[in-house]
């Protein structure tokens, strides 16, 4: 089955201690959609302007992303740009050009309104109900969220939680929305706002399922070097969702292994800038980090 | 086999957000030997005062704990006293009182010489040093640190490390003595250093073996109230000796599933203030969490 992936196609500009990158291909929804792609076929929901490079549309292509909701619009693409500490956790942004996507407004080809497994990946809240409202019985919606939308549409974010299958967010982002510093009690608290899987996702350390059958511990893939994280958490729900869309089991049968992917998937992105590296990863090489996690994690 | 444990031996006055207790047992070698206790036959060094209260000697004893090396001397018993933030992550100390520690040599009865399992729980280096100067060929000997011996003994620590088959330290002392600040880079210097098995602890995040069979991924068992977590580290490292003194199998046959005996222990001592949890645990309950944690880790 297919993944339908909304949220932001941007051109990032990133800077690390080591290097700087103007212009990569970024955004939630390219990281997602991409990641997805090793698992299952994808249509992808966002904006472009008329600046966006034909070698970016290339790039959707090959992974075999349907670009029918894909818009394009007069105007500039979404740029972002931003810098790492050398501890490649802390960032800051040093730029925001919305360009198209301010005026950004998700419609769904018919095509796209039947899908079963829905990622609401990271983008305002608002535009996350837009395409919901669209979506005709979907299986399985998750959303990813981030710290803005927690400061600037937390009420549309509320709204958001009750209609969803799965939410996920990063342990500091977790932190603000329950005002709980310990993450299984932060996790008890989301609950109750509606999803009945949370995902807290805390970087390097890993990621906690929430879930019917309880908690699940996923490990991070082990990296020696991290040469550029944006997009990892992207990433992570979008192989989870690819792997899902896929994998026939019940949720409940598959989630585990899914986030295993996603996170496998993640390593890869954060081994290159903006999706150089992961764009040249092959399924077999995700398939040997699993096994090797497996290994180990074993005791 | 006994496990032979020198360290600090205590008292703490501990502040939290909640509540305040005055002048519990503490230390690391209490902490790292009664979590031991759980699995073999313990032999105490250490030093306490004229005050140092009869109850905790009768604790000690209850937990069948040797105290052959525990020296009695004139004077007052090594007194910490430490306040922990809302967050329970961050602590600040209030008061060092060394006491009898100030001058303490450990020496070794005969009967202690030839243990074969030797942890060099938190102390000065020099100490660690003095205790494995009086042993004879031990077959597995882990040292733990803190910062404050990165701080000002330096030097001693890194004469210590090559006389090590372990050495365990926190993410933020790996990175301290690293410069790393990569977990996985900085576990590849300090083997360097000398010891061929690495662990680094990441609290709540759990902890990082490195070791000759590669990495192993170790959780830390997920608590929804975290009490007081001081002595945390001490009783991961001295449940995991415990269990590998006992486990007759090669230390790479154990060390994992020592590692997650050590983990279940740390999550009890962390239920309570000081040792009054963990004293009250039984061995079927901390089984009931080593086969839960291999429920929440199995993917």
């Amino acid at each position: 089955m297919s993944v339908l992936i909304v949220g932001s196609t941007a051109l990032d500009s990133i800077k690390t201690p080591k290097a700087e990158n103007p212009r990569l291909l970024g955004g939630s929804a390219s990281h997602a959609a991409v990641a997805a792609s090793f698992f299952s076929p994808v249509k992808l929901v966002g904006v472009v302007g008329h600046d966006f490079p034909k070698k970016y549309v290339r790039l959707y292509r090959r992974h075999k992303i349907d670009l029918e909701g894909l818009q394009r619009l007069p105007g500039k693409t979404f740029h972002w740009s931003g810098e790492y500490e050398a501890n490649m956790n802390n960032r800051r942004t040093l730029l925001t050009e919305l360009g198209v996507f301010e005026t950004f407004t998700p419609t769904l080809p018919k095509s796209y309104q039947t899908s079963q497994f829905v990622l609401l990946a990271n983008i305002a809240p608002s535009l996350q109900h837009h395409v919901l409202n669209q979506m005709r019985r979907p299986k399985f919606v998750v959303a990813d969220t981030m710290d803005l939308w927690l400061n600037i549409a937390l009420a549309d974010l509320l709204k958001l939680l009750p209609r969803l299958d799965g939410f996920m967010l990063n342990d500091g982002e977790a932190h603000q929305l329950t005002k709980e510093d310990n993450v299984f009690a932060a996790l008890k608290k989301i609950h109750k706002l509606g999803p009945k899987y949370v995902i807290i996702k805390k970087g390097s350390h890993g990621s906690i399922l929430s879930g019917p059958k309880g908690f699940f511990i996923c490990p991070a893939y082990p990296l020696h070097t991290v040469v550029d994280p944006t997009g990892a958490g992207d990433s992570f729900v979008g192989g989870m969702m690819g792997y899902l869309a896929t994998a026939g089991n019940s949720i409940n049968g598959s989630i585990r292994r899914a986030m295993i992917y996603g996170s496998v998937v993640a390593s890869f992105c954060c081994e290159g800038f903006g999706l150089t590296q992961i764009t040249r990863t092959k399924r077999k090489q995700i398939n040997q980090r699993v096994k090797k996690l497996e290994m180990l994690t074993r005791f």
